[in-house]
């Protein structure tokens, strides 16, 4: 029971301030509730990192929070109307960082008075996210990932001396099988849990900020899980009811075609997974995401959604190195999304864009041969 | 000719405002002479990277800065009285993006005045640094890179574009080959350029701002051909002739028993170089470095040198990562000297203390076996 920490079920009347629950009874997703509004003047400007905003967190502020430096990451103008968020030079690599200091910071004095384990399923970035913040917890964690996880992710989970198992199948497979083998003992399970996706609020409030508290015009990020997506759509929907701001920013939802649910879902056509994905973008594997109505229902208030293909995506990738950004090529699929949208005319000339890289390059093997 | 540029010999009284002069024509080194003081109030809050100062480079004002975000990388209180700074979470995965960013903005005019090309010899990370600053001002750069560096370093390098030539033999060897072919051509040296290390005075403003304005009392960082090391020692320096701070903090220049030129020269005990170096502190294989007698210097009046077996870096690397920090193993090398200060009683109770983590972890396979 942690005070301050208000999560509802968003189907039935449940609701629950135990944040060892990472989802309702009903098997349906949990929200967490923030009722006060977002106050300018209540962030922590000597804070260095995202936890400039621990006041719009209830439930962390006065608590000794989980950290690795997350967060204020750089905004760098890449040329006009288009600007990157450089979510991979988060301390692990990837923009998860912000989730599993949120969700770890919440849950480790319960988990602590338990045995101190925790387990996690994970396509590799999310993985080495809650096994870096459980390391400096001081929380054992348990990894399930993907028999095709790359190998420097999965050797980044070891370094942090979690536990990895390795499963075949699919993503939701994975996930399946690491809530069966943990069931009523350690699954936190980020893709359900809200208080990992409820840390991703603080992009939003980033990127508000450092355009020196104004939204942009657009924001481009890859989706999977849509813990990023729905996160940052939160963080925007909470100045908005503010009144920091006065219009929701378009959020663009990126995928490839290869794993494109929530694009097809969002226009209503047909989507048949395929079963094994071989996306260049192989961070983004969630073939039938467990949020994927909640997504949708976001999307319809305030976005869209884009897919690209496998040649977009490489061609993007290559374009950001040979910039002199280093990322992965999950990320590259905001950016290819972009330049889509610029090419067909879909932005307007005046326009300010934000595409979020997610993922450090480091993470993935580089492609020249493709 | 650049406004505001004057760098002189540290030997003859030869003085030039050309940045391409990477060296005197005596061979010595050149420094960049700095006249103003440090001004508190002249700090660009708006700028979310080292580029805050920007005012204390007088041969920058006003120029278009190449910049990928690098800089303000978070310090992170590790336990009472260590902090980390998180170097390793610049653009490019290591501290060198400093000496980049300062470097390639110095000379970009005048290197695309010419054919736009520029030649460096690395170990790894500053090739990497110099390939990724260089394509965002789109310049083509060439690395001549030791037979020995390890896979992601190159493939990193070669994302960004740049060409790769692969030499075998010592760290002094590469800067022989790439100096001879490159004679008269495009070499830039930052291990020489004094514009390079001058970036480097930026970590020693940060460090001194995130502390609220004070200095620690000692800062552990590993040294290897010193560009650190001497960039944090100027910025400290000019912080003191400013008057910002009362007291220099002892800098520690850490490194490996195997490659240890600095510690022996410091304390007068002889250092006969391996004719190859195989410490899993990889990074770090400068056994003759071209700056050795500066540092040397500057050491005498405000520093010290400490080194460490290989055993006592993979415990520190171990530690660091199984604490959430996953570094590459030369940056655990400034961990391992302070805890041997540590347990050996020569730290007071109440001191602060900095040691300076360089390198990602990602950029160097983890190492489960040694």
């Amino acid at each position: 029971m942690v005070l301050g920490y208000r999560a509802v079920c968003q189907e039935c009347d449940y609701e629950t301030s135990n944040p060892l629950d990472f989802r309702c009874p009903c098997d349906s997703v949990l929200e967490l509730v923030i009722e006060e509004p977002f106050r300018r003047e209540k962030i922590a400007h000597h804070e260095m990192g995202m936890w400039r905003y621990v006041e719009a967190y209830p439930y962390l502020r006065g608590k000794d929070l989980v950290t690795l430096g997350e967060g204020w990451t750089p905004l760098v103008k890449f040329k006009e109307g288009v600007m990157f968020k450089l979510e991979f030079l988060n301390p692990t690599g990837s923009f998860k960082d912000r989730g599993a200091s949120s969700l770890i910071s919440a849950i480790r004095d319960e988990v602590l008075s338990r045995e101190g384990f925790v387990a996690e399923d994970s396509s590799g970035n999310a993985g080495a996210s809650i096994a870096a913040y459980s390391a400096r917890a001081g929380i054992k964690a348990r990894i399930y990932v993907p028999a095709s996880a790359s190998g420097s992710k999965v050797q980044q989970i070891e370094a942090y001396g979690a536990e990895i198992v390795k499963i075949e199948g699919n993503r939701q497979k994975l996930t399946e099988t690491a809530m069966k083998e943990e069931e009523g003992k350690f699954y936190v399970g980020h893709v359900y849990h809200p208080a990992f996706r409820d840390g991703m609020r603080t992009l939003a409030y980033e990127i508000y900020e450092q355009l020196n508290w104004s939204a942009p015009d657009h924001i481009f990020l890859p989706v999977s899980a849509g813990t990023l997506l729905l996160g940052v759509i939160k963080g925007f929907k909470h100045l908005l009811s503010s009144g920091e701001i006065n219009e929701m920013p378009k959020i663009v939802a990126c995928q490839s075609e290869i794993v494109s649910p929530v694009y097809h879902k969002l226009r209503g056509t047909s989507y048949s997974p395929p079963e094994t994905t071989r996306s260049i973008a192989d961070a983004l594997i969630s073939t039938n995401p467990p949020l994927l109505d909640l997504m949708i229902k976001e999307l319809r208030s305030s976005g869209d959604a884009e897919v690209v293909t496998e040649n977009e995506i490489l061609n993007a990738y290559r374009e950001l190195a040979l910039s002199g950004f280093y990322v992965e090529p999950s990320s590259a699929v905001a950016y290819a999304a972009y330049k889509k949208w610029s090419r067909e005319g879909r932005l307007e000339r005046h326009d300010r864009t934000v595409v979020i890289l997610t993922g450090h390059g480091l993470k993935s093997p580089f492609l020249p041969n493709l």
